[in-house]
């Protein structure tokens, strides 16, 4: 590189430089520029001071200026104070630099539009020259694979790597940080990259750069939120298909988080469902702690994939026992009865007070024996049951340990993880930091972490069975331009029930037969053409909730009931405060009695169009039961929204209720889904409520849409 | 007492005995005998060995046997194989042994009946003697008081005891011994009691005995499941009557860990719901997951009633300022905002990268200055709009735990609990130790159990604040004997739809106006006197569900479809497979719509009568929506049930439904209650659903009730 040209891409020049300049070098200890030196120690690299005050420095030549550099930095850490910040990157920009790091404050985070200004001015920078910012306002990187502690911030030692090292990424420097002191227990780390303000780099590209990066075997990252949230979604993507777990914790998930997330980083919180079903979809391990988020990161780069879907259990105690199997209950995890065999070498060794089933209470006194263990735990481990062993540590003490190289050494031959569960809180206790080294052993602090772990480990495994998806279209070519048409028509934000059903019909979605008419005589023509009984609806853009209004009647048997209930309904539209303007009435066969859905979809500002499917009426609203996904969505995933609903049993007839066909019902919300996906730049919101099931019939009754403004 | 008579009760002398005899007492290394001895070094009181094998143990006479022991002990440790015990211990009754610890196990534990018959023996010497019998199967007892570890058990340390020690009951001795290591972290542990099979002491006795003594401050507990349940409640009721926070962790609580509770300890698992209803009425504190127990516990020793409602949370890191927030909104803790004159403190000190706000951002820089971290602490802290302050630690490195005395001398100065929560998951770090010895300053690992723990001080001070209650009678004097003879009476197990009315008007539940008759012609008249429009069902013990059986007809608007409806249903009757008893109609006079609410009760076999509120109808069934609690209840209790529902707001008139009368609801589910605990010995279960409530009026349309089999 003589010729000072770098052909590798910016951000791997940034995470893993061949050579590092410090701009704001300094020998005055405390000082940034001295702790980041501090912090290069065992850096593999080049690394080059730069500061005008001094002509050496740390042992070697300091240079006045980036540009008076003899070669061409990957990555420059730039220590300086903000006022200077700026001329330093644009100098970084002009030599051809990889990328910079930007440890200042006082950005976009203090809310001041002067500062949000000069945050904007590094990230134009950024973009005009394809050199990648950190920061600002970031503690930095670490990149333990080179030894390269790009940070003033204190951070653990750097040690040998180990195959099943986790990368950490953060946006928040001190949680990075913090959670990169799991070093210090025995966890092996690749990378703890910190995005601060991420003018330019950002959560999304440090996962992304890690999907790629063969030292991490799995990815822990710590999110507030993203102004484009889907570009995580694509990072989270390229894991999956790269089979590197992602275990992600997200902050700012109320309203006080998302309004303390506002005021720390400027990047905006979206909606926290649209982010659960985003990720998830995305193959994202969701934990809803920060404590469990290092300890599963961890598991998922030790454990294989689940040789078989059962979990043994062997403790030493009877209470533990009852702990594995409250929480693998109800986390889902199966814990299959031990085949005869395995029973038969079990009863062999266990005394009467113990138990030989699954969980199994082996007792104090097969512990004490070497040979009986090694008998009970191969036996558990061999049996085609059980893809993983849960064990559990009561004490502390130092005599405590002597299971766990059996346990290490069964765990390497038959290729299983073998869980060990802390039972007494966060006291680590010897052999702690042997088992977090040990590539067959997992640790945990919390039996309910564990199983947790386990059923995500076990939903992953289904998932990447799976075979993949091609999405299919379901509503016929021209439905797209014709439905665009008519929304553009459309001279309300919100559409007339009649306008509204034509695009679903376009769309293959059954409405009833109905007829928008201008008088009573019309209405009755109407009903004897379509048949009775027919319902009864004042169409006007200027009511879109009906029931409410009272201009709607319902199961009208004849000419004369239909008559009457004309009158009223005008009546009761006129009595509106602002008179509605009344397009007509809507004079509407009556479907059959049935499970009522609602589907819907809106636009969120981050993700796009969503669907959202729940049970019908008031009370599912209140009781919020519905499931959400990104639109457009396959069958598969309507299918997977259905079965999440808490009350989707009454989907199969609950207590003579009427049974609904999942396939069909998946359909419409599909077509839903894709009407949304469609129109997502003319139409901000779908409402059908209720949708009315029955069979393989599914018909929406109502249809609300609303333009985008 | 050279009488060798003790006039303290046997529970007191059991478990902080001034003399114990060693029986089985040995000097053999690795032994029971000797390691009970080992942890007996530091016990105040008078040890004597017991054992016919040797003349002197441990440098003092050894005796034969306990009849041969120069003065009666206190407590007996009995560390003799099974077949001996029983032996020692009616030896130990009838020389006046306080009580005995039977560490043997291979008795109920194993689920064969004659080791369930060996135990019982045991209980039986128990009653017959007063003597009491802690185990069979326990690991013993430690009383930190006294110095005494009862145990044979590897046990931490005897450290001088601290104002804010914990009592630690588990029936399970390996948890409950586990869990005794944080004495090793700095926690102050009074008493460690394990229970055991419980064939007489059990965590009733233990909690109750902790209740009374002084040494201890907050009890952590760990359930698996009672015979007698309410034995618990009312040694929950103590503490609370002693002010003595009872923080516990309840296992075996699904199918799967009741089953191996069962074949644990023998012991039956009450319905869970039941178990935290009763429970959370007698002021205990449950967490759900063993981790949380020792943290609460510790707070709780240390906590004193909160004098604000709000909490301050200081931070040096935003990513733990919105992880506070989150917390905070999801356990429901208020975080208000600063008044000017603290604002003003905070703006002064907290650079513009910083949060002057609550949560608190104050930056690394502030924590730097002694000066600016003082200023703000305090401000914070006589601030009165807090009454806790909570704040975050990200490194476990030496250097940062500077703080720690700002924030104890301050809390100590005002009377205020400062939460440390160690944000890097368990790695205590330097700091930790001293944290947890300090009376201000409280410790967690969790953000999430931190403020799931004020969330649960906050709570406990509310309750506290509430007038003592006396509960009232509703129903007249006479109802409950006349119920009594009506169900007496009553010739089937479940009683017909009148009958079970009759019940319900005696204890003032309205009924809707009905009567029964025998043919279409009375039913005509009978509908002509209460007025139309009416309802029609069949009355028949053998038909509980009418619905199902098609043998109800609602809305009869006049004669002519009141007579077609009876010999419809009359002929739907018939067709059951096995011909119904017909006791006639029931004309009832319909009740005009309004929200459909259900109202039940049921006794249970270990905790009796029981009574639950639920919204009506399947979707609610299905969503398990209901709240339960102990028989009979207060308004206070039945409105409190109400606020719970997930659905609640429906009772305010949701969506233009109609809104009910909250106090006379509740008076419905007091009577019901009162009716359930009244008969309960011959109830078995009711169940008023709908009740169908508009307004003030509240109506059982339909009632079932259930006989004792």
């Amino acid at each position: 590189m003589s010729d000072g040209a770098d052909r590798r891409e910016p951000l791997a020049r940034l995470l893993a430089p061949a050579s590092v300049a410090i701009v704001g070098a300094s020998d005055r200890p405390g000082s940034f520029g001295a702790r980041i030196f501090a912090n290069l120690a065992a850096f593999r690299g080049r690394v080059d001071p730069v500061n005008g005050k001094y002509a050496r420095l740390h042992d070697r030549p300091c240079y006045p200026e980036i540009a008076a550099l003899p070669h061409v930095p990957d990555c420059a850490i730039i220590a300086v104070p903000r006022a200077a910040v700026q001329t330093v990157v644009e100098a970084c920009a002009a030599r051809g630099v990889g990328g910079v790091i930007v440890i200042a404050s006082g950005y976009a985070e203090t809310g001041l539009p002067d500062r949000i200004a000069l945050q904007a001015r590094l990230a134009a920078i950024a973009r005009e020259s394809g050199m990648r910012i950190a920061g600002p306002n970031t503690l930095g990187i670490v990149n333990y694979v080179l030894g390269a502690g790009l940070t003033f911030s204190a951070m653990p030692p750097v040690l040998p790597l180990r195959p099943h090292a986790i990368g950490i990424v953060s946006q928040s420097g001190s949680i990075g940080f913090a959670l990169a002191q799991a070093v210090m227990r025995g966890v092996s780390v690749s990378h703890v990259l910190t995005a601060g303000n991420s003018c330019d780099v950002d959560v999304a590209d440090c996962v992304a750069y890690l999907a790629r990066d063969p030292a991490c075997r799995a990815i822990a990252c710590v999110l507030e939120g993203m102004a484009a949230p889907l570009r995580l979604v694509a990072a989270a993507r390229a894991a999956w298909q790269a089979d590197k777990p992602l275990v992600l914790y997200k902050m700012a998930t109320g309203a006080a988080g998302a309004a303390a997330a506002m005021s720390h980083t400027g990047s905006l919180a979206g909606s926290e469902e649209a982010y659960a079903a985003a990720l998830a979809g995305a193959g994202v391990v969701q934990v809803d702690r920060l404590e469990a988020l290092i300890e599963a990161a961890a598991f998922f780069a030790k454990a294989p994939p689940p040789p078989a879907d059962g979990v043994a259990v062997i403790a030493t105690s009877g209470g533990a026992a009852i702990m594995a199997a409250d929480k693998a209950e109800r986390h889902g995890v199966a814990l299959p009865q031990p085949q005869p065999a395995t029973r038969a070498v079990l009863e062999a060794h266990i005394p009467d007070f113990g138990s030989p089933r699954n969980p199994c209470d082996v007792t104090a006194q097969v512990i004490a024996d070497p040979a009986g263990l090694l008998a009970c735990t191969e036996a558990l481990l061999t049996d085609p049951h059980y893809g993983a062993l849960v064990t559990t540590h009561q004490y502390a003490y130092p005599a405590a340990t002597g299971r766990l190289p059996v346990f290490s050494r069964l765990g390497a031959q038959h290729g299983r993880i073998v869980c060990n569960v802390w039972v007494p809180e966060w006291l680590g206790g010897p052999g702690a930091e042997e088992t977090e080294r040990d590539p067959y052993l997992a640790l945990f602090h919390s039996m309910d972490r564990c199983f947790a772990a386990l059923a995500a480990w076990q939903h992953r495994a289904r998932q990447r069975r799976l075979a993949p998806e091609t999405l299919v279209r379901f509503a016929p070519a021209p439905a797209r331009a014709e439905a665009a048409r008519a929304l553009h028509a459309a001279p309300d934000r919100v559409l007339t029930e009649g306008a509204a059903k034509r695009i679903l019909a376009l769309y293959g979605i059954e409405v009833p037969a109905e007829r928008l008419v201008s008088s009573a005589d019309a209405a009755v023509a109407a009903a004897e053409a379509i048949g009775f009984p027919v319902a009864l609806k004042v169409e006007s853009p200027d009511i879109p909730h009906k029931t409410e209004a009272g201009v709607i009647r319902l199961d009208l048997h004849d000419a004369a009931a239909l008559r009457a209930a004309c009158s009223e309904i005008l009546a009761a539209a006129r009595q509106a405060a602002a008179p509605p303007r009344i397009a007509g009435l809507l004079v509407q066969r009556m479907v059959p009695r049935g499970l009522e859905m609602m589907v819907g979809s809106r636009v969120d500002p981050l993700f796009g169009p969503l669907v959202v499917v729940g049970l019908g009426g008031v009370l599912v609203e209140l009781l919020r039961d519905t499931a959400l996904e990104l639109a457009p969505v396959s069958p598969r995933q309507a299918l997977a929204m259905l079965a999440r609903l808490r009350g989707a049993r009454l989907l199969d007839g609950f207590r003579g209720g009427p049974a609904v066909d999942r396939d069909r019902l998946a359909e419409v919300i599909c077509r839903v889904s894709e009407l949304a996906a469609d129109q997502a730049p003319l139409l901000a919101e779908i409402d059908l409520n209720p949708l009315i099931c029955t069979g393989t019939r599914i018909i929406a009754v109502d249809g609300l849409m609303v333009k985008q403004a």
